[in-house]
Protein backbone atom coordinates (compact mmCIF):
# COMPACT_ATOMS: atom_id res chain seq x y z
CA UNK A 1 0.00 0.00 0.00
CA UNK A 2 1.17 3.16 -0.58
CA UNK A 3 0.22 7.10 0.50
CA UNK A 4 0.27 9.85 -1.86
CA UNK A 5 1.45 12.78 -0.42
CA UNK A 6 -1.11 15.94 -1.61
CA UNK A 7 1.98 18.28 -0.80
CA UNK A 8 4.48 16.23 -3.15
CA UNK A 9 2.78 15.66 -6.92
CA UNK A 10 5.48 13.25 -7.92
CA UNK A 11 4.67 9.79 -9.02
CA UNK A 12 5.83 6.59 -7.67
CA UNK A 13 9.63 6.95 -7.81
CA UNK A 14 11.79 3.85 -7.38
CA UNK A 15 11.25 3.90 -3.66
CA UNK A 16 10.50 1.06 -1.30
CA UNK A 17 10.26 0.97 2.27
CA UNK A 18 8.93 -2.06 4.09
CA UNK A 19 7.84 -1.04 7.72
CA UNK A 20 6.56 -3.37 10.83
CA UNK A 21 4.48 -2.65 14.13
CA UNK A 22 6.59 -5.21 16.17
CA UNK A 23 10.41 -5.48 16.17
CA UNK A 24 12.45 -8.35 14.29
CA UNK A 25 10.17 -7.79 11.14
CA UNK A 26 7.61 -9.53 13.19
CA UNK A 27 3.81 -8.11 13.32
CA UNK A 28 1.64 -6.19 10.61
CA UNK A 29 3.46 -5.68 8.10
CA UNK A 30 2.89 -3.06 5.19
CA UNK A 31 4.91 -1.27 2.08
CA UNK A 32 5.17 2.21 0.53
CA UNK A 33 6.73 3.75 -2.49
CA UNK A 34 6.09 7.19 -1.54
CA UNK A 35 5.02 9.20 1.51
CA UNK A 36 3.38 8.49 4.37
CA UNK A 37 2.25 11.57 6.72
CA UNK A 38 0.78 9.40 9.64
CA UNK A 39 1.58 5.73 10.12
CA UNK A 40 -1.90 5.81 12.36
CA UNK A 41 -3.89 6.55 9.61
CA UNK A 42 -2.67 3.03 7.75
CA UNK A 43 -4.09 1.59 10.98
CA UNK A 44 -0.50 0.90 13.04
CA UNK A 45 0.40 2.02 16.22
CA UNK A 46 3.67 2.76 15.53
CA UNK A 47 6.74 1.46 13.70
CA UNK A 48 9.32 -0.95 15.82
CA UNK A 49 11.18 -1.99 12.52
CA UNK A 50 11.48 -1.53 9.05
CA UNK A 51 13.54 -2.49 5.79
CA UNK A 52 14.63 0.41 3.31
CA UNK A 53 14.93 -1.52 0.21
CA UNK A 54 14.83 1.28 -2.25
CA UNK A 55 16.24 4.52 -2.10
CA UNK A 56 16.79 6.95 0.45
CA UNK A 57 13.99 8.16 2.89
CA UNK A 58 13.42 10.26 6.02
CA UNK A 59 11.87 9.38 9.20
CA UNK A 60 10.13 11.11 11.57
CA UNK A 61 9.05 11.00 14.95
CA UNK A 62 6.05 12.86 14.95
CA UNK A 63 3.06 12.72 12.08
CA UNK A 64 3.47 15.36 9.27
CA UNK A 65 6.96 15.29 9.24
CA UNK A 66 7.76 17.08 12.42
CA UNK A 67 10.07 16.11 15.66
CA UNK A 68 13.02 14.12 15.27
CA UNK A 69 14.38 13.43 11.77
CA UNK A 70 16.26 9.79 10.95
CA UNK A 71 17.92 9.42 7.95
CA UNK A 72 16.98 5.75 6.50
CA UNK A 73 19.44 4.19 3.60
CA UNK A 74 18.79 1.12 2.22
CA UNK A 75 19.32 -1.83 5.26
CA UNK A 76 17.66 -3.57 7.88
CA UNK A 77 16.58 -1.93 10.42
CA UNK A 78 15.30 -4.75 13.11
CA UNK A 79 14.21 -2.59 16.46
CA UNK A 80 14.01 1.57 17.36
CA UNK A 81 17.89 1.68 18.32
CA UNK A 82 18.62 0.71 14.44
CA UNK A 83 17.00 3.80 13.41
CA UNK A 84 16.71 6.12 16.11
CA UNK A 85 18.58 9.66 16.06
CA UNK A 86 20.14 11.57 19.44
CA UNK A 87 20.97 8.84 22.10
CA UNK A 88 20.15 11.68 24.43
CA UNK A 89 16.75 11.63 23.80
CA UNK A 90 15.07 7.78 24.01
CA UNK A 91 12.49 7.78 21.24
CA UNK A 92 10.73 4.49 20.69
CA UNK A 93 8.62 6.01 17.66
CA UNK A 94 8.23 6.93 14.36
CA UNK A 95 5.18 8.41 12.55
CA UNK A 96 5.77 9.62 9.35
CA UNK A 97 8.06 9.29 6.39
CA UNK A 98 8.79 10.08 3.39
CA UNK A 99 11.48 9.35 0.39
CA UNK A 100 14.29 11.86 -0.10
CA UNK A 101 13.60 12.82 -4.08
CA UNK A 102 16.95 15.01 -4.33
CA UNK A 103 19.29 12.29 -2.55
CA UNK A 104 22.17 12.25 -5.53
CA UNK A 105 25.71 11.53 -4.25
CA UNK A 106 27.46 12.09 -7.30
CA UNK A 107 26.06 15.64 -7.13
CA UNK A 108 26.19 17.44 -3.98
CA UNK A 109 27.24 20.76 -3.41
CA UNK A 110 26.33 22.88 -0.25
CA UNK A 111 27.92 25.82 1.22
CA UNK A 112 27.85 26.46 5.10
CA UNK A 113 28.73 29.82 7.13
CA UNK A 114 29.49 30.29 10.36
CA UNK A 115 26.81 33.41 10.79
CA UNK A 116 23.47 33.12 10.45
CA UNK A 117 21.25 34.47 7.13
CA UNK A 118 24.62 33.64 4.78
CA UNK A 119 27.05 35.64 7.13
CA UNK A 120 30.57 35.57 7.75
CA UNK A 121 33.11 32.95 6.90
CA UNK A 122 31.95 30.09 4.46
CA UNK A 123 33.13 27.30 3.05
CA UNK A 124 31.52 25.02 0.13
CA UNK A 125 31.10 21.53 0.40
CA UNK A 126 31.10 18.48 -1.90
CA UNK A 127 32.45 15.36 -0.22
CA UNK A 128 31.66 13.57 3.45
CA UNK A 129 32.70 15.07 6.76
CA UNK A 130 33.01 13.21 9.75
CA UNK A 131 34.53 15.71 11.52
CA UNK A 132 34.31 19.66 10.20
CA UNK A 133 37.36 20.64 12.39
CA UNK A 134 39.60 18.06 11.23
CA UNK A 135 38.68 19.90 7.58
CA UNK A 136 39.54 23.05 9.28
CA UNK A 137 36.06 24.45 10.47
CA UNK A 138 37.44 26.60 13.65
CA UNK A 139 34.40 26.04 15.34
CA UNK A 140 31.61 23.42 16.44
CA UNK A 141 28.84 25.16 15.01
CA UNK A 142 26.98 26.30 11.37
CA UNK A 143 24.92 29.22 11.33
CA UNK A 144 23.47 28.47 8.07
CA UNK A 145 23.55 26.62 4.85
CA UNK A 146 22.69 26.77 1.53
CA UNK A 147 22.12 23.27 -0.53
CA UNK A 148 22.51 23.96 -4.24
CA UNK A 149 22.64 20.40 -5.08
CA UNK A 150 21.63 16.81 -3.80
CA UNK A 151 20.58 15.61 -0.43
CA UNK A 152 22.74 16.14 3.00
CA UNK A 153 22.50 15.06 6.43
CA UNK A 154 23.82 16.95 9.56
CA UNK A 155 25.05 15.83 13.06
CA UNK A 156 25.03 17.31 16.09
CA UNK A 157 28.40 15.96 17.30
CA UNK A 158 31.64 14.59 15.39
CA UNK A 159 31.55 10.91 14.01
CA UNK A 160 28.05 10.87 12.75
CA UNK A 161 26.24 10.90 15.92
CA UNK A 162 23.63 13.18 17.90
CA UNK A 163 20.92 14.92 16.35
CA UNK A 164 20.21 14.88 12.84
CA UNK A 165 18.93 17.00 10.12
CA UNK A 166 18.13 16.41 6.61
CA UNK A 167 19.03 18.96 4.28
CA UNK A 168 17.58 18.90 0.55
CA UNK A 169 18.16 21.34 -2.14
CA UNK A 170 14.32 21.05 -3.53
CA UNK A 171 13.48 22.16 0.35
CA UNK A 172 13.05 25.83 1.40
CA UNK A 173 14.97 26.18 -1.88
CA UNK A 174 18.18 24.57 -0.07
CA UNK A 175 18.17 27.68 2.09
CA UNK A 176 19.21 27.09 5.85
CA UNK A 177 19.33 30.79 7.33
CA UNK A 178 18.88 29.63 11.11
CA UNK A 179 19.00 26.16 12.85
CA UNK A 180 15.13 27.45 13.06
CA UNK A 181 14.77 26.17 9.53
CA UNK A 182 16.63 22.98 10.25
CA UNK A 183 13.78 21.20 11.33
CA UNK A 184 10.53 21.13 14.36
CA UNK A 185 13.52 19.56 16.87
CA UNK A 186 16.16 21.59 16.40
CA UNK A 187 17.53 24.13 19.38
CA UNK A 188 20.74 24.89 18.25
CA UNK A 189 23.49 25.77 15.75
CA UNK A 190 25.50 23.15 16.47
CA UNK A 191 26.75 21.16 13.75
CA UNK A 192 29.93 19.21 13.78
CA UNK A 193 29.82 16.59 11.39
CA UNK A 194 27.68 16.28 7.88
CA UNK A 195 27.90 13.65 4.99
CA UNK A 196 26.07 13.28 1.71
CA UNK A 197 22.71 10.80 1.16
CA UNK A 198 23.16 8.48 -1.52
CA UNK A 199 19.90 7.35 -3.49
CA UNK B 1 49.43 14.60 31.74
CA UNK B 2 50.16 11.84 28.88
CA UNK B 3 50.69 8.32 30.54
CA UNK B 4 52.61 5.83 28.33
CA UNK B 5 51.47 2.64 27.33
CA UNK B 6 54.01 -0.14 27.73
CA UNK B 7 52.30 -2.87 24.77
CA UNK B 8 52.91 0.65 22.42
CA UNK B 9 56.41 1.87 22.23
CA UNK B 10 55.97 4.52 19.65
CA UNK B 11 56.68 8.18 20.96
CA UNK B 12 54.26 10.88 21.93
CA UNK B 13 52.93 11.45 18.34
CA UNK B 14 50.55 14.40 16.96
CA UNK B 15 47.66 13.30 18.91
CA UNK B 16 45.77 15.56 21.94
CA UNK B 17 42.82 14.81 23.60
CA UNK B 18 41.65 16.76 27.12
CA UNK B 19 39.17 14.96 28.99
CA UNK B 20 37.25 16.46 31.49
CA UNK B 21 35.48 14.84 35.05
CA UNK B 22 32.66 16.81 34.61
CA UNK B 23 29.76 17.40 31.79
CA UNK B 24 30.43 20.70 29.31
CA UNK B 25 33.85 20.50 29.82
CA UNK B 26 33.52 21.44 33.51
CA UNK B 27 35.36 19.95 36.74
CA UNK B 28 38.89 18.15 36.98
CA UNK B 29 40.46 18.81 33.39
CA UNK B 30 43.78 16.48 32.40
CA UNK B 31 45.54 16.07 28.87
CA UNK B 32 46.62 13.17 27.00
CA UNK B 33 48.80 12.77 23.60
CA UNK B 34 49.51 8.89 24.29
CA UNK B 35 47.13 6.61 25.86
CA UNK B 36 45.12 6.09 28.93
CA UNK B 37 44.66 2.28 30.35
CA UNK B 38 42.63 3.27 33.02
CA UNK B 39 41.51 7.10 33.66
CA UNK B 40 41.06 5.65 37.47
CA UNK B 41 44.71 5.94 37.71
CA UNK B 42 44.97 9.74 37.07
CA UNK B 43 42.49 10.28 40.04
CA UNK B 44 39.18 10.68 37.71
CA UNK B 45 36.31 8.34 38.33
CA UNK B 46 35.08 8.57 34.62
CA UNK B 47 34.82 10.82 31.55
CA UNK B 48 31.98 13.36 31.61
CA UNK B 49 33.31 15.54 28.47
CA UNK B 50 36.05 15.50 26.31
CA UNK B 51 37.70 17.60 23.13
CA UNK B 52 39.87 15.84 20.93
CA UNK B 53 42.22 18.21 19.67
CA UNK B 54 44.64 15.98 17.50
CA UNK B 55 44.19 12.78 15.94
CA UNK B 56 41.86 9.81 15.46
CA UNK B 57 41.61 8.11 18.59
CA UNK B 58 39.49 4.96 19.82
CA UNK B 59 37.11 5.65 23.71
CA UNK B 60 36.13 2.27 25.71
CA UNK B 61 33.95 1.85 27.97
CA UNK B 62 36.05 -0.07 30.37
CA UNK B 63 39.73 0.07 31.79
CA UNK B 64 42.81 -1.99 29.60
CA UNK B 65 40.62 -1.19 26.15
CA UNK B 66 37.43 -3.54 26.60
CA UNK B 67 33.89 -3.25 26.71
CA UNK B 68 32.25 -0.94 23.83
CA UNK B 69 34.44 1.68 21.51
CA UNK B 70 33.97 4.80 20.18
CA UNK B 71 35.51 6.43 17.51
CA UNK B 72 36.54 9.88 18.62
CA UNK B 73 37.83 12.35 15.70
CA UNK B 74 38.65 15.93 16.28
CA UNK B 75 35.56 17.83 17.97
CA UNK B 76 34.19 18.69 21.01
CA UNK B 77 31.98 16.13 23.32
CA UNK B 78 30.24 17.85 25.79
CA UNK B 79 28.46 15.00 27.07
CA UNK B 80 28.00 11.28 27.47
CA UNK B 81 25.71 11.12 24.39
CA UNK B 82 28.26 13.13 21.94
CA UNK B 83 30.67 9.53 22.37
CA UNK B 84 28.82 6.88 23.18
CA UNK B 85 28.18 4.26 20.57
CA UNK B 86 24.69 1.87 20.64
CA UNK B 87 21.74 4.06 21.34
CA UNK B 88 20.35 0.09 22.19
CA UNK B 89 22.54 0.47 25.71
CA UNK B 90 22.87 3.69 27.55
CA UNK B 91 26.73 3.80 28.74
CA UNK B 92 28.43 6.65 30.52
CA UNK B 93 31.52 5.49 31.00
CA UNK B 94 34.88 5.88 29.13
CA UNK B 95 37.43 4.71 31.84
CA UNK B 96 39.93 4.19 29.13
CA UNK B 97 41.11 5.34 25.19
CA UNK B 98 44.23 5.23 22.53
CA UNK B 99 45.35 6.76 19.61
CA UNK B 100 44.74 4.95 16.24
CA UNK B 101 48.16 5.13 14.78
CA UNK B 102 47.08 3.66 11.70
CA UNK B 103 44.51 6.19 10.55
CA UNK B 104 44.95 7.22 7.18
CA UNK B 105 41.66 8.74 4.73
CA UNK B 106 44.03 9.23 1.70
CA UNK B 107 45.39 4.89 2.31
CA UNK B 108 42.58 3.06 3.40
CA UNK B 109 42.24 -0.65 1.59
CA UNK B 110 39.87 -3.20 3.55
CA UNK B 111 38.62 -7.08 2.20
CA UNK B 112 35.24 -8.29 3.57
CA UNK B 113 34.00 -11.63 3.42
CA UNK B 114 30.62 -12.60 3.78
CA UNK B 115 31.85 -15.71 6.08
CA UNK B 116 34.00 -16.52 8.58
CA UNK B 117 37.95 -16.85 8.57
CA UNK B 118 37.76 -15.06 4.82
CA UNK B 119 35.39 -17.16 3.29
CA UNK B 120 33.13 -16.48 0.72
CA UNK B 121 32.43 -13.85 -1.17
CA UNK B 122 34.27 -11.28 -1.31
CA UNK B 123 34.39 -7.14 -1.61
CA UNK B 124 37.64 -5.01 -1.92
CA UNK B 125 36.63 -1.34 0.06
CA UNK B 126 38.61 1.59 -0.44
CA UNK B 127 35.46 4.27 0.46
CA UNK B 128 32.89 5.05 2.90
CA UNK B 129 29.90 3.47 2.52
CA UNK B 130 27.20 4.02 4.94
CA UNK B 131 24.62 1.47 3.34
CA UNK B 132 26.74 -1.32 2.50
CA UNK B 133 23.42 -2.94 0.72
CA UNK B 134 22.89 0.07 -1.08
CA UNK B 135 26.61 -0.31 -2.59
CA UNK B 136 25.39 -4.08 -3.44
CA UNK B 137 26.78 -6.03 -0.30
CA UNK B 138 23.41 -8.63 -0.42
CA UNK B 139 23.45 -9.04 3.05
CA UNK B 140 23.02 -7.44 6.64
CA UNK B 141 26.36 -9.24 7.77
CA UNK B 142 30.26 -9.35 7.41
CA UNK B 143 31.66 -12.37 8.11
CA UNK B 144 35.11 -11.45 8.73
CA UNK B 145 37.41 -8.57 7.32
CA UNK B 146 41.15 -8.39 6.31
CA UNK B 147 42.59 -4.35 7.05
CA UNK B 148 45.46 -4.30 4.21
CA UNK B 149 45.73 -0.37 5.08
CA UNK B 150 44.34 2.28 7.54
CA UNK B 151 41.87 2.00 9.57
CA UNK B 152 37.94 1.81 9.63
CA UNK B 153 35.20 1.92 12.00
CA UNK B 154 32.22 -0.45 11.18
CA UNK B 155 28.70 -0.02 12.52
CA UNK B 156 26.06 -2.63 13.12
CA UNK B 157 22.77 -0.95 11.16
CA UNK B 158 22.85 1.91 8.14
CA UNK B 159 23.89 5.64 8.42
CA UNK B 160 26.55 4.76 11.04
CA UNK B 161 24.50 3.70 13.95
CA UNK B 162 24.59 0.88 16.61
CA UNK B 163 27.88 -1.04 18.26
CA UNK B 164 31.51 0.58 16.81
CA UNK B 165 34.13 -2.02 15.90
CA UNK B 166 37.34 -0.54 15.01
CA UNK B 167 39.53 -2.01 12.70
CA UNK B 168 43.10 -1.30 12.57
CA UNK B 169 46.03 -2.62 9.72
CA UNK B 170 48.27 -2.53 13.08
CA UNK B 171 46.61 -4.53 15.30
CA UNK B 172 46.28 -8.88 14.97
CA UNK B 173 48.02 -7.72 11.67
CA UNK B 174 44.87 -6.96 10.11
CA UNK B 175 42.67 -9.98 10.41
CA UNK B 176 39.25 -10.04 11.92
CA UNK B 177 38.22 -13.97 11.05
CA UNK B 178 35.18 -13.97 13.19
CA UNK B 179 33.11 -11.47 15.18
CA UNK B 180 34.67 -12.37 18.11
CA UNK B 181 37.59 -10.81 17.36
CA UNK B 182 36.17 -7.55 16.22
CA UNK B 183 36.38 -6.44 20.31
CA UNK B 184 35.05 -7.72 23.30
CA UNK B 185 31.37 -6.34 23.38
CA UNK B 186 30.61 -8.03 19.80
CA UNK B 187 27.87 -10.26 19.68
CA UNK B 188 26.60 -10.59 15.76
CA UNK B 189 27.87 -10.47 12.59
CA UNK B 190 25.75 -7.75 12.02
CA UNK B 191 27.62 -4.99 10.31
CA UNK B 192 25.43 -2.44 7.81
CA UNK B 193 27.88 0.33 7.18
CA UNK B 194 31.42 1.22 7.21
CA UNK B 195 34.01 4.05 7.10
CA UNK B 196 37.41 4.66 6.73
CA UNK B 197 38.79 6.84 9.76
CA UNK B 198 41.12 10.00 8.46
CA UNK B 199 43.39 11.54 11.25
Amino acid sequence: MALTNPMNPMPMGPWKITVYDQQHFQGRRMEFTSCCQNIMECGMDNIRSLKVECGAWVGYEHSSYTGQQFILERGDYPCWEAYSGSNAYHIERMMSFRPIYSASHKECRMMVYDGENFMGKQWEMCDDYPSLQAMGWGISEVGSMNVQSGAWVCYQYPGYRGHQYIMECDCHAGEFKHYREWGSHAQTFQIQSIRRIQQ
